[in-house]
Parts: structure tokens; C-alpha cells; sequence
């Protein structure tokens, strides 16, 4: 499958865009009009730098409000194309975008606009061009991509063809049966973009709110298996609009898009699309099954006193020292599993983010899993999760074929090899086989029997801005994990967004957070993660807690009261409730209750008990938190 | 009038957000109950807390999900109810928000509701409190506010009366006539909120982006009018749910918020509402007309060489120095006039931003005007407007009474009195009484004769993040200028909101810009100003920058093609463009032509020349200036 991006999609020069699209791997780019036209390099010298780069030039686009118009307009019309044919010629490109004309169309008559398509169709084989004409959702008179086909068909000109576009189509709900009239030889152009369920004006949420594949709530899936199955053999060609994608650091958004196709094309693959007209050749990648669970939580830390003393009022018991390695310790409570490295022992270049970036990008590209992630924090931070996974080499070479960075590490020759990627947030993804109840890889620390019924219950993790979409796709392409519905948390310094990550099971739970960038904390990265931790008894947990002198964080009595009011509780279990700053919430199917540690560095703890088939996370008592952590943070 | 506000427009902790309102000079403030929930005060040391502020508690809210059900919900309802009028007790609270049901209604039938409300009303009165009903535009049965007024009248329960929220009002566009019969009596509350013309569904709408009155789009000013005429005399109160505000200083929107109500209780006062019920006591403003023209610019600088080199390039010439300071300058082109100020002989401790709010807010409160402005930029910068007013002094008494803060500055007592105030960037706004032709001011620097048509065509600036909407009502409110439609503009790192602010005969035209925080320009303050000076002949003046050796701001051959495309301009003309860098723009009633300046510090400048009626701004051609801009940065 030939891959594509439209350089509206990245941010940057259309030099930087060039670039960024053949470092991700990208066959092609699509050509928007107006980085060109800003682009200080003439047409032949971008034609010869895409050469140099083994990028082919697929569309240009947009040309617009051309058809369904008087004949003087036509006229002027006509003179507007060759322009921009000649423009193309000097590109090398043989493919325009015509959009379904918004502005200045009076005639809503096929046969105008038939016609009119076909003296375009004259014009552009004078040049060798073809004409890829495409329903916008808010064209005046042709709004339907099967409308738009119509045309095209009646118009029966070997130049002129159509374009779907998953956007204008998907966001009208039109039904996609007719898809399968067209002849795969009659698309000239595929674009694709997914966008989230958003209830607005189609422009704003065309202009502002697209993602690409997996990030959005559309089954894109499906769509590309319709059209492949049409025998359409061109280019598959990502043209999203993003707020956030503009300002967002152009490789590696290139390399977010990248990953979106290749995930999507496996997905088709896999789907069996029947039909013999298939053209296009798909690439599989190894099949991964959600994880088993969180093997383990890696956390790096400059104040080890503190944190093993926290763990530890938590009721994790001490492991052992990795037995090469006396900076690393293992800490057990259950299932429940945390890697302690003491971070003043770590050379500080093993991973240096710049380096895999050449500084003469006109060289040889790097290749694209070298994108460097986002640097994590320093002082205690949450460094990585390991999953325990049913295959960990189909789960690392998945992810080296998705784009992903491999995370630089040594092993011992007889130590078990942990191989893993770096998250969007920097943070590092490890797969572990680990089987049963103690991974192997434990017998590097020691034996501590551990019988417990404690496991991680979620792992809540906060986004760098502008990365929340990749995110998104990164979790469910590597790890097929499922992307829940996404809300915003009231905090004293604003909205927090939120959105689950997690398996079917409930094995894998994790809360993506995108804190705002306020006048307070300017750096997203101040936004504490947090580890929860299920254990079966909230009481016994809090009661050692007490025991060993945990600083938990204090809930208001206020809150109490809201409680009382809401819920008819026992005053007995109000009572210990109050007694232990633990939080409570219910649904119709259970109850969840939970108290939070201080925080050291940039991370602090849950414990939970979930009872009954309770499957949140304890929402309405999120602002609860965020103000107890808001008055320590300003020392009230 | 009295004035509330909500604690949901602002940030911080519940006891940051009673220190906002009661320094900004809110009479009271609606507790949002969650605020309260997550307080570790309890109720009573909250209401001593006000109290010692000199702030009412006016309303409780929200209670919610309470009317249209059956027998048994409605018990338990009546439960949660007296639970919260017990804490009203506590906080010595007199009035609860009632919203119509959303969640829970099963039973849309107007006995039923009337008699819960009824039942309440008597609940209700047992603890002295009045419960204010209103209709959410989305809630399930009742979503209007006349038909919540019908189910009040006929509760006719002395302590059931309704709540007039603007917001919930106009985003449904429901004929207003009926506000009329309500008697002003049983209004219990009224809130407000404006809003932008926005297309999407009306929760979002409402949960995200609401704004202070004047902000938005509504017409308030009728709005309150009519309930002014009802008789009403309680709290009028501002209640915006805002995703900025939430993240912006809790003091500043809370001294936005106060400005919004001043200003909109003026504009009633002005309108002569037409009623003897009316018991509000409305405050007016001294009246200002619409600025005559732009005064003078003040361009403060650490580079005096390469800044008075460039406008001497523009054409400008030198007129003198002021006399009695040195360090300060005055150039003019015709009515254009630019004072320029050599930062190294600035008192730097001048304006010292936060010593104006106490250290210890439970002190007696700092006035509200003294807010601190953002600090401004370094190196070479816009410092502020001129504006010429026809009554300074009554302009300035507006400003004052609208909470904005005054300019600290030293006249020796034989010089003009120039009075200012800080606008929301930290620029400072003048308001000068110069008529004619020649501000006596001007006399200060000399006499340079200069009769060329040539003027400030428009100033361009910057907007920091989270105040823009605070922008848009100060120069609403004290300058009376009108705020135009707002739109994105696509730069290399993002898009650009800009607004234009301007008066009627656009005689003032101020772009406000809010530039992306990207990850490239992470500060808001590194996207740069302009001044754009408006000339009757563009090749003459870029004839002159020539031969002075002007630094223009490089416009790429692709553009002239693409304009050769668009426009069938004559090939000399678009030659003469071409060799000189400047833009082109033509609307059905004119032309515009235009070429930039580098950027010296944060400032550029910008030549104009407007033929025919042409009014806007070129804004096709923002993009190339904005990626000539970043390569420029980027040192490309």
C-alpha cells in the first residue's frame, strides 16, 4: 500500500514537511496550494528536493468553487486551471483535488455541471493531468459522495474521476454502499482522516477537530476496506486538519500519521476484504493480544528513602537488589510489582534524545523509529510499565514496524532479555512473557513468596501537550488496548482531559491526562502520575498505612457530608471512611473505595478496593484530589 | 446594582476565589457547591470568612435532578434536599439554585411537577430558604424558561420562585416578550453569561465557552433591561463556565468579570429602561464617544539605532527631543506620529507588577484597580497607544471606575497631563484631548511641519494566553470601540486567533492576535507586534525605503504566481509588486497594497495603501508573512 500525507497536516516550512514525511517513511505527499505558494523554493527545486528524498508528489489540492457556474465565471475558471496545470507541470504532478464548488456556485443542474466537468477533462488531458473531483460535506449543491460520483460518471471523461474522502463522507452518516459501484479505476484519490464524536458545524469540526486513523471514533477500518475492495490501486493519503497537529513538532507528528496507516493496513489486511478486484498490496504485521497485565512499574527515583518508605507503608514488601545491579531493587505486594532505580546511579547519556536526529537532514534520512521521545522529569518519576505480554518478540518487532523507538538497554548474558519502546510521553513500554504467577525475570532479585491477592489496578499517566492523539494510537496499536470515552476533570487551575486506555478484561487500565498549561504550572510535566494499587481490604491496607505513618493525602470533612447526603450510608462506615481519608463512590453495579499518598517527586499512590463489578475510577472524587494536591502544592 | 458572582468562573481554592471577588468589589457570591466540597474549611469559618470580606452569599446551586418523579425518588430527593438546606444553614445562606431535571425526570406531566415543587416550597420554609427554579436549555421536559415560569405560578408557593439565566435563554434563541409577566417579585436570582456565535451542541457550549457580558455576541444590555423592568431587585450575577478562565489569574477574571457588570449596568442606566416597577439603583459611566484617530505610538527600545534607522526608511522624520527628556523622541509621517523611548535611561523599577497585591489578603483589600498588568517584553517594544479622545478626563474617569489600572508617570508641571491607563498585554492605552491637526502635547518635541496623508492605519497586538476575551471587553468598554469576527490564521506553527477591535469609521483598527504556544515559541510574548502606517502612494514610500536601504520582509515568486492565478492584474503592475515585495489584496469595493518590514525586538512595521473602500486587512496574505516570519526565525 502506497502511503501519502498532506503537508496541511504537519506544521513548519514545506521544506520541514518534505523532510519529515520521508524520514517517517512516507511514499508520497500530497501538495497543499498554500505551502507552496509561501515556500520561497521554486516549483522545480521542490520537485527535484522530493526526488532527492524519494517522496513521490501525489495531489494538488485544493482547487475550488469551479463548477455549477455561469459562463463567464466558467470562463475565468478555466483560465484559473490552466495556471495551475502549468504550475503542475512544472512540479511534475499529475493529480489535482477539485473540490464540490462552496462559494460561488448559482446552477444546480447536472447538466451544467456535467458539461462543465468535461470541458475541465479537455483541458486537463491537454496537460496530462487528471481531475479527482470530491464532495465536500458543506458543498453548496454536491454535498454526497455518491452525488459527486454521479457527475463524475456521467461526465464519462478519462481525466475526470473522483476522491473520497473519509471525512466528508463519515461525518454525513451517508451510507457507504454505494462505495462498491464505483470502479477502483474511477478513484482517482484516497485521503483519510478519523475524528472524534463531536456534535458542531461540519467546517469547524473539519478544520479544527480531524486526527488521523485510531485516534478518532470512526471505523476506518471498514472504509478502507470497502474502497480497497473497489480495486483502487493509488496512494492512501492522510489530510487531516489539526489545531494541535500545527503546532505540534513536525516529525514526529509525520511519524504519528505513518503509524496510523500502517496499523490501519494491517487492520484491512487481517479483515480478509473478499473480493477479487483487490489492487492494492497490504502489509500485515504480527498480531498481538491485549496484555495479560501490568508485569511490573518501573520507577526511577533521587530520594529512595522516601519512596521505599511510602511503598512500603503500602504494605509492598522488599524483594531483593537486582543481583548485578545494586541500584535496582524489586518491591512486591501481591501481583503488585514495582522496580525502584536509584537514579544518582544511572549513566546519564544512556538515552540522549537529540542524538538519533542528524543535524544535515539533507543526508541520509535517519530512519524514522529514531524520533527521539519527550525527555522524562527527573527527581522521582514514573520511568516505564512492563506488560506481560503472550508473545514479547511479536509485540517488539509489531512495534518496531509501527514506528516506535526502541528503548536503549543492557543485559547481562545470562539476565533475561526485556525489550521495550518508548511511549509518546516518554515514558517506556517494556514486554514481558513473564508466564504464571512470578516472571522469571524475578529471580534476578530474590524470592519472597507472596501470596496476596494485590495487583496494579491502573497506572495514570500525563500527556505532553499536542501528543494526546498519538497517545491515543500508540496504546491501541501497539498494545490493542481500547480507548474509552474521554472527559474533563475540574482542577483548581482548570479542565484536566481524561481519557482510559485499557483492555477488555480490565487487566490493563490506564488514564491518559492532559493537564492545562496554566499561569501556575506552565510545564504539563508538573502533573503528578500516579500508580493504584487493588488490594481486597481498604481497612487493612489503611490500617497499616497508619501503622507505619503514611502521609496520606487529607480529605476534607466537607466531602463527608456531601457523601452523607448523596449515599445512604451506615454511619459506622462513614465513620471509618472519614477516620482514614479514604474516598467512596457507587454505581448500579458496585462500589469503589480508595485513598491517595503525598506526593514524592512527580509521583504518588492509589489503593483501591473494587466490590462488586464497579469499573470506574472513583470520577465525581477526582476535583477532591486535585484541590488536596493543589493546597499542598501551594503550601496552604 | 448589586453584583455576584459565581466561585465557577474562577480559578484557585474556594477561599482564593472569596479574596478575588470581595478585592474586585463584588458585592456577594454564588457558592458552587463542589467548591465547598472540596474545602478543608467548614461551613461556618467560609461565612465568617465572607463576611470579614464584606461579601453576601447570594446563592447555593446547583440542586439538581429533583422534579418529575416518582413517589419514591422524590422521598429520597427531599432527603439530599434538606441535607443541603442544612448546610445552607450553616453557611447562613438564604436561596438555592433549583435546575430543571436532566437526569432522573420520568414523568412529564405539569401536576406532578407542580406539586413537588409544592412539597419542596414547604421543606423548604421550614429552614427559611427560597428556591429559585430554572429551566436548563437542556433539560429533559423543562428546557425554557417561560414554560418554568408557568409551572412556578402555578406552585404559587411564596417560597418557589424562578431563575433567569441569560445563557440558558438566548443559546436557544426563545422569544423574550415573555419575561414581561413574570413579576419582578418572584424572579428569585438572575445570572448572566454571553457567549460566542458558535454552531455545537448547546451543553458543550455552555460548559466551555461562555464569557463575561460583552465578551460574546448577545445583546445583554435588552436582556437585563427587560428583567430591570420586571421590578427585579436582587444580586445580578455573573455565572460562566469558561475553560480559559479556569486556567487564567483568579484575580484578574474576577476584575474582568466586575468590569463586564459596570459596564453592562451603564449601558442599561443609558437606555432609559421605560417602567415604574424598576428597583434596581443603576450606576452610570461617564460617557465616551468613539476615539477620533490613533495619537501617537510609544515603541520602547535597546537598539535606538536600528529602530529610528527603520522608520526613517518608512518616510518618517525626526521632529526633536522631548525637552526635558532626552532619552525621548518623537518622528512623524503626516498624522502618523511615533515616540520613541531608549529603554536603558527607563527607571526599571517603574511599574513593579506585583506589589500592588498584599501579602497578606486577609489585610484590609488592595483597590481593585490595582491588578497587575502582565509585565511587557524587553528589548525593542511596544509600550502603548495614544488614542485621541474627545473628553481625556472623562475618558479616564471611565477607565478608572471600569477597575483598570492607572499608568504611573511624571509630568514636570509645565507639561501636558497625559493619562493611562494598563490594557490586559501590559501596553498602556493614553488618552489625549489633542484636537486638530497638531496635539499641543507635540509642542514638548518641537515644530516639524509634515502636511503628507499619512497616518497609523492599524496597530496589530499580541494577546496573552487566557486573557483574550478580558481584551476584547476593555477596549470595548473604555474606548467604545466594536469587536469584529473573529478568525484563524494559518502560521508555520499553528493558527493565530485574531480579532479585530475598531471604531465605526475606522479611524482605529486593532487586530488582537493570540498566537499558539508551540513548542517552538513557547512564550506568547515572542510572537511579534506591528505597526501599520497607511500611505496614499505605496510606490513612492517603497521607493524611498529602497533607496534608505530597508530590510523588506522577502515575499516569495510563488505568491506573485499564484496572485497572476487569482487576480488578472496588468503584467507591469505585477511586476512593480514583485520588485518591491509588496502584497496584493482586492475586495469587490477596493484594493490593498502592502509590504513588511524585518522584525527589530518584537516590533515590525507594515506600509499601506488602501484604494477605494477596501476595509480589511490583507489577511489572504498573513500566511506568507507568517512563514517569512519563521524562516526569518528560524534563520533560514
Amino acid at each position: 500500500m502506497r502511503t501519502s500525507i498532506a503537508t496541511v497536516c504537519l506544521s513548519g516550512t514545506l521544506d520541514e514537511k518534505l523532510q519529515a514525511a520521508a524520514q517517517a517513511g512516507f511514499d508520497g505527499v500530497e501538495i497543499f496550494e498554500q505551502d507552496l505558494t509561501v515556500s520561497p523554493d521554486s516549483p522545480e527545486v521542490i520537485a527535484a528536493r522530493a526526488a532527492d528524498l524519494g517522496l513521490s508528489l501525489d495531489l494538488f489540492q485544493p482547487f475550488r468553487d469551479f463548477e455549477g457556474v455561469d459562463e463567464a465565471q466558467f470562463e475565468a475558471n478555466l483560465r484559473r486551471a490552466e495556471a495551475k496545470f502549468r504550475l503542475m507541470g512544472r512540479l511534475g504532478m499529475d493529480t489535482i483535488l477539485l473540490c464540490s464548488n462552496v462559494g460561488t456556485a448559482t446552477i444546480d443542474d447536472d447538466e451544467v455541471v456535467v458539461e462543465q466537468l468535461r470541458r475541465l477533462g479537455d483541458l486537463a488531458e491537454r496537460y496530462d493531468i487528471d481531475v479527482a473531483y470530491e464532495a465536500l460535506a458543506w458543498g453548496r449543491y454536491v454535498s454526497e459522495y455518491d452525488r459527486a460520483w454521479d457527475l463524475v460518471r456521467a461526465a464519462d471523461h478519462p481525466r475526470i474521476g473522483t476522491c473520497l474522502d473519509s471525512f466528508h463522507i463519515l461525518s454525513r452518516g451517508t451510507d457507504l454502499s454505494r462505495i462498491a459501484e464505483i470502479p477502483g479505476e474511477k478513484i482517482f484519490f484516497l485521503q483519510l482522516a478519523d475524528a472524534p464524536a463531536l456534535s458542531m458545524d461540519v467546517l469547524s469540526w473539519s478544520r479544527h477537530h480531524r486526527v488521523f486513523p485510531g485516534e478518532g471514533s470512526w471505523d476506518l477500518t471498514d472504509f478502507l476496506a470497502r474502497v480497497t475492495a473497489t480495486g483502487y490501486a493509488g496512494p492512501v493519503s492522510l489530510e487531516v486538519f489539526n489545531d494541535s497537529f500545527r503546532q505540534a513538532d513536525t516529525q514526529r507528528t509525520a511519524v504519528d500519521g505513518l503509524r496510523s496507516l500502517r496499523w490501519l493496513e494491517a487492520n484491512v489486511a487481517a479483515a480478509h476484504v473478499d473480493s477479487d478486484q483487490v489492487r492494492l498490496d497490504l502489509q500485515t504485521l504480527p498480531q498481538v493480544a491485549e496484555p495479560r497485565g501490568v508485569d511490573y512499574i518501573e520507577l526511577d527515583t533521587d530520594d529512595l528513602g522516601a519512596l521505599t518508605r511510602q511503598i512500603h507503608q503500602l504494605g509492598f514488601r522488599f524483594v531483593g537488589f537486582h543481583r548485578t545491579k545494586p541500584h535496582v531493587q524489586l518491591w512486591r505486594r501481591g501481583q503488585a510489582r514495582i522496580v525502584v532505580t536509584e537514579s544518582a546511579d544511572i549513566d546519564p547519556v544512556s538515552v540522549d534524545p537529540d542524538s538519533a536526529v542528524p543535524a544535515d537532514a539533507t543526508a541520509a534520512p535517519a530512519p524514522a523509529s529514531a524520533v527521539a521521545p519527550a525527555p522524562v522529569s527527573s527527581g522521582t518519576h514514573l520511568r516505564g510499565i512492563g506488560f506481560a505480554v503472550a508473545d514479547a518478540d511479536s509485540a517488539m518487532e509489531r512495534a518496531t514496524l509501527l514506528q516506535a523507538t526502541e528503548v536503549p538497554r543492557d543485559q547481562a548474558h545470562d539476565e533475561e532479555v526485556l525489550r521495550g519502546v518508548f511511549a509518546p510521553d516518554g515514558s517506556e513500554v517494556f514486554f514481558g512473557s513473564g508466564t504464571g504467577v512470578d516472571p522469571t525475570w524475578t529471580d534476578e532479585f530474590g524470592t519472597v513468596p507472596d501470596d496476596r491477592r494485590s495487583a496494579i489496578d491502573h497506572v495514570n499517566l500525563a500527556q505532553p501537550a499536542h501528543h494526546y492523539d498519538e497517545a491515543v494510537l500508540f496504546y491501541t496499536s501497539l498494545l490493542a488496548l481500547h480507548a474509552q470515552v474521554s472527559n474533563d476533570v475540574p482542577s483548581p487551575s482548570g479542565l484536566i482531559r481524561s481519557q482510559v486506555m485499557a483492555s477488555s478484561d480490565g487487566a490493563i487500565r490506564m488514564p491518559l491526562n492532559l493537564a492545562p498549561r496554566s499561569a501556575e504550572s506552565p510545564e504539563t510535566g508538573s502533573y503528578p502520575e500516579h500508580v493504584a494499587i487493588a488490594c481486597d481490604d481498604i481497612f487493612t491496607a489503611a490500617a497499616t498505612a497508619v501503622s507505619r505513618g503514611l502521609d496520606f493525602l487529607p480529605v476534607p470533612e466537607n466531602y463527608y457530608e456531601d457523601l452523607e447526603a448523596r449515599f445512604d450510608l451506615a454511619p459506622e462506615l462513614l465513620q471509618r471512611l472519614r477516620e482514614n481519608n479514604i474516598l467512596y463512590d457507587r454505581d448500579d453495579v458496585g462500589e469503589f473505595l480508595h485513598f491517595y499518598t503525598s506526593t514524592i517527586g512527580s509521583v504518588f499512590f492509589e489503593m483501591v478496593e473494587r466490590r462488586g463489578d464497579y469499573q470506574g475510577y472513583g470520577a465525581p472524587n477526582a476535583p477532591v484530589r486535585l484541590a488536596a494536591q493543589h493546597r499542598r502544592n501551594a503550601g496552604h
